[in-house]
């Protein structure tokens, strides 16, 4: 198993490997990403997904356009619809406007072709190698909360309630929602995740699941019906959930059904913190509701299901509704911060309000 | 299409039939239950479901034991057996008691075994016949909600979500939470319905999205996970659900994550109604979340799914999660009456408290 999500082709340095999340858990398969266009397709049909990574994709992606760009008449204005098409592929992420800014940005000075595609991989390379310090702080920031409730409850299992994949393989290596779980798996405190199976992708009981279940940590999937029950009887000590973007006064925008579950959470008294590196938060944005576009996606995530066919050993789609019943397919939903116990950064815990982010990233004052 | 979802084979009275509703809406199927034991297992196995139905051919089932204890040394004590095995079969709806309790009560008399076999078959016969009943009492009590949203916004859809299969496949016709919307349908109010897929078994988009396509009534199919987003931005008008057993302070014990809808409503003030016919009143208990019992079912409804394979034209099931991650599967969760706008009953609407109902059956005082 790869330890990261992304990585550059050990014998050819023009070639980006990803894995096919697709297929997960029923199957592992590498994916190369050998021009621009590839690395768009990789976003736009979730070959890849999860902020962070949505991110670096995008990065190398325009990596590669500066290679290809070597070949054009007008290399400026290639690279300008490349970034274009890039940016294309998925609404909501913020992440992905972010990582092309930053290429474009590194790329500013008039530099040689050959130059400039030296250039882009170094800092596709530095947006990599700063997810993965990232991700790991907000571990450590978000390692106490556990180590609270394993003070509160010794011997006992810390239940903690997941929603999609805000894991490993959202990003480059531990996860934003699954790094503080990791950090605490390998601290040895019973930690036990409830993996909300976040229909219609299933990303939830597709990657989360089988994430944990490599990293040997003690999860048990359920439906995402049933949150609401397990903490109105106790169950939940925390929810840890990640973010497609945040508004600056902590709005959240994250998977579909995480709303519900930051009300149920609020209704029995839960704590819910949303785990993010500062790069998923939206500095124009306020009201998450109003100003936060959200992706419609196709309704044949809802209409139809892959999985693993067990007696013929296949991966088989089977349909589950009605033929002539239509579906309706929104991807995330926003998660008004007051119902947020906390954001949890690479720099620290604050909360979800516009004091609170602004005390700890004081530059966007 | 069969008009009920319960009846007695025209050829031969000793032979009750229902629908298969495990392979809907893929394959409709004319299962025979000619012993009782063929309508315990059809309760348990779930071949039929919805709590006025589970108690329609619990009572039917009853019928069936009848014949049998003709047979027996002891029929007293056979007959006995049978209610017991009978009303082991799913632990949370009060309807298999309520049914159980009155088919046991009509046979008091002193009766000759030929004379009871005669006296259950009129007794279940009445239980299925004052169901429709009920059903349509609860649509016209409901009808009026759903004349007031239209009067609001004329010439719009009203857009009505609902959870899970309280329809009529749930009871013999009309349903509980549809029969507002059927009556609705009829006089010609524009009706919309938002079909909550209702994981883990998927009655929504399996039954109820089947029911409504066939009468014509226009829906969408969504995730569970949607009701939330959708409220958020004024895409609910009113929210219609069933119940499988109802506390006497108003608490509705439900298809899991009918807690979660009652949540968004209460956030976004949309009306949340719990469609009941009386049956389904526990008047023993009070608080729904200490008293009512809540089933754990297998695992296997989460970790696998059943669907229509168009590749191969077949019913095929899929395993959608790592076969090294356990899953956990209750149920039903409570709503506690506090979040619930009304109760719409067969004697009218009321609200969601011990008093509330008790104004509607003041005998149970």
């Amino acid at each position: 198993m790869h330890k990261r999500t992304i990585w550059v082709h050990p014998k050819d340095s023009t070639c980006i490997q990803v894995i096919d999340q697709r297929d997960l858990p029923h199957r592992v398969t590498i994916i190369n990403l050998r021009r621009s266009e590839d690395a768009a397709r990789a976003i736009e049909e979730m070959w890849v997904r999860g902020a962070p990574l949505i991110g670096a994709t995008a990065a190398y992606g325009y990596y590669l356009a500066c290679i290809e760009a070597e070949q054009q008449t007008d290399p400026q204005l290639y690279l300008k619809q490349r970034a274009h098409r890039l940016m294309q592929t998925r609404p909501t992420a913020i992440n992905l406007a972010w990582a092309l800014d930053r290429m474009a940005k590194s790329l500013e000075q008039p530099l040689s072709p050959a130059d400039m595609v030296e250039t882009a991989f170094e800092e596709a390379g530095k947006i990599v190698e700063e997810d993965v310090i990232i991700s790991r702080q907000i571990g450590e920031h978000g390692l106490p909360l556990l180590h609270e409730i394993a003070a509160r409850k010794p011997e006992q299992p810390i239940n903690i309630l997941t929603h999609c994949n805000a894991g490993r393989m959202a990003t480059i290596e531990y996860g934003t929602a699954t790094a503080p779980i990791y950090l605490a798996h390998e601290a040895g405190l019973p930690v036990h995740v409830w993996v909300d199976e976040t229909r219609p992708r299933n990303q939830g009981a597709h990657i989360t699941a089988w994430e944990l279940e490599k990293a040997g940590i003690p999860h048990t999937v359920i439906v995402d019906n049933m949150g609401g029950h397990l903490m109105q009887h106790g169950q939940v000590d925390i929810c840890l959930v990640g973010t497609d973007r945040t508004t600056r006064q902590g709005d959240v925008a994250n998977k579909i059904g995480t709303y519900l579950k930051a009300l149920a959470a609020h209704d029995n008294e839960v704590p819910f913190y949303v785990c993010l590196p500062s790069t998923t938060i939206d500095w124009n944005l306020k009201d998450g509701l109003k100003e936060i576009p959200i992706e419609a996606r196709s309704q044949r995530e809802v209409s139809h299901l892959k999985g693993w066919d067990e007696r013929r050993n296949v991966m088989s789609e089977i349909r589950i509704t009605p033929p002539g019943s239509p579906a309706l397919n929104y991807g995330f939903d926003v998660t008004p911060g007051r119902y947020i116990s906390g954001l949890i950064t690479e720099r620290g815990i604050c909360p979800a309000s516009e004091e609170g982010l602004l005390a700890l990233f004081p530059e966007k004052k």
